[in-house]
């Protein structure tokens, strides 16, 4: 398959459909993640009383489940969300920020677990391996230990949740149970800066809006996103310049760019 | 009359008399809003505690209520500073932010509204729209389909409320009920980026702590943070550095470069 | 002593063992003190819930506490997590931020001041003059009217409270009750934009995490802090310009230029 000409067509669609997304999330990171939605020609809504919430995902593309700075009134606001996306067929892409670092935070990654159906689970290896119980070891929202075959952890727990496991980091590794995929777009500025992982997490969710092959979605998204994190390392003085021209150059991606930056392995 | 020439002397004003701004604000633009207050010359305070805002507001030049992220407890925070500054005279703005997407933020509104007296209310037109019941419709935080005669709307809107309606889009509309007034200055890089139209807010609110009449406040404040766009535009290579230098530029706005570059027309 | 040989070595064990940082910090900075904190080569993480602090914080290297935008069950949160960190030894460092602005305000510095054990209590002139009893004027978050004497208010505070207090500003005043020394790295862009009092609080806990002697950790962090700012303004514009090279600056900064950069005044 052609991955790049794919991801083209997925941005394709994006410019010129404008999904909405409806983040639940987390405090810190929640201007860099509408951001970048609308550099790359999504609409970011922010919403978390549970007084709307339910009403916001019905005009929504896709949901961000992004429990960060999470706390139980912000977690029963995401089990409504995600159940009515859940009704409706609005995909729900989770990112399980700290897992395994907190009971609190696992119980709660196992609770969304148990009650929704997420289409995308994007996390870094630690945290899907303390989701999969593979072994993951993170302090605080850093993966410390990771896992030792990504592939394998990530097929299995796609397989285990019907969902898609995407593994972030120098290389991608993404499956929805039956296919593997790597991606090897990327940059390792982007471990300089907070939030690149959510902001990894809000570009799979706005291709995710725009495409049914949840796998292809994701591999898509992280395959732009990586590459505009590599364009914009080109011009960069530190972790302050290069924040500011990776909204740049996610605005800047063409379709052409990313057809032929595009680099995907399939495993199986 | 020379609107460059008051908007000016009102920039001088905050210069030299650093206004405290008390922001009750959504969580995804505080940053910028408290930036934007700092590079203008004005100071900051973030304060949405029902234990404090009352003593806070007291202090305060101006009120910013930017009910971006609601939920019950800030609502009510909302209400109870608002309430105080009405008792003492402190000019109250107003952001309603996405309301027409929900229910609970239409109902917010309508409460806001009822229960205070607003100086200046700063929204896009499909906010307005919807606020007005003139047709506004908003998707997450952005006018889909904004209202076909902003100047109506806006002046209507305005004497019923007893208060300065400012429509803010390609050409900003605004009316205090008698007079209405455009405002020509801005930029199309303002959309690529969050929180834009709830540092125009801010803006309005810094003005208004220095001038009696709202409508001239709200005007010139929309000139020069207009005006502050259009340099930051000029070297700029897309979202993340327009950003940076919109900072820049609010910083080195100087009175004359604001009286030269002020572009209003009167329409009524 | 040679301040800047020992500030060079304390920089260097950061690099070398990424301390985690927890924080219970205001939502206006979040995202700034994470990237200072990442960009010295530390790691960070936010957690307030009352759920998860007790046992995040048994993994952190320092709690920060910043109630900046404080609520009754936030302050819980860091009475809470500050406990334990005293139970633990883990070095606690407190920015009282906007005490003496509002009654609430100054009875939370009193009850935290009560309850726990600071490490290090970092305010600018006029919080740590109201927390002292010493006359400061808070306007907001704003500094107003600082302490006439501010070597002799650290140090009577540091005693009274067994902890170390660092007064910043032009030029930095810390004591540990006994002890006073005075920084001169700094700039005045800090002044410019929000949060950099924050993030001086962040860089402290930093290098707290590392050495026991927190007059020395806080000197040499303050230290480190200004230089990086002083090395940013070089090449800035203005604020938007200003903040993201000092991101670069931190993250460019090394053990030679610090020990060289170190402009430290003992006192006593």
């Amino acid at each position: 398959m052609n991955y790049g000409a794919i991801a083209a067509e997925l941005l394709d669609r994006i410019r010129s459909t404008h999904p909405l997304i409806h983040h639940i999330t987390n405090w810190v990171v929640m201007n860099d993640t509408a951001n970048a939605t609308l550099a790359l020609g999504a609409l970011p809504v922010m919403a978390h009383a549970r007084e709307e919430v339910k009403e916001m995902v019905g005009a929504a593309g896709a949901l961000v489940l992004n429990p960060g700075t999470l706390f139980p009134e912000l977690v029963e606001a995401m089990v409504m969300a995600g159940t009515r996306a859940n009704e409706l067929g609005v995909p729900v892409v989770y990112d399980p920020v700290g897992v395994g670092a907190t009971r609190y935070r696992s119980q709660t990654g196992e609770r969304l677990l148990k009650e929704l159906h997420m289409a995308v689970i994007r996390g870094n290896s630690g945290e899907i391996g303390a989701l999969a119980g593979a072994g993951g070891v993170v302090r605080g929202v850093e993966s410390v230990e990771g896992v030792a075959h990504p592939q394998v952890v990530a097929r299995e727990l796609a397989l285990r949740r019907a969902t898609v496991v995407a593994i972030t980091g120098k290389r991608d590794i993404l499956s929805d149970g039956k296919r593997v995929l790597g991606v090897d777009n990327g940059h390792e500025m982007l471990k300089t800066i907070t939030g690149t992982g959510c902001m990894a997490t809000t570009v799979v969710a706005i291709f995710c809006a725009v495409e049914p092959d949840k796998l292809i979605a994701a591999t898509s998204a992280l395959a732009c996103y990586g590459l505009a994190a590599e364009r914009a390392a080109r011009a960069t003085r530190g972790p302050g310049s290069f924040r500011s021209s990776l909204f740049d150059e996610l605005y800047h991606m063409t379709p052409a760019l990313l057809e032929k930056g595009t680099r995907v392995v399939p495993f199986a």
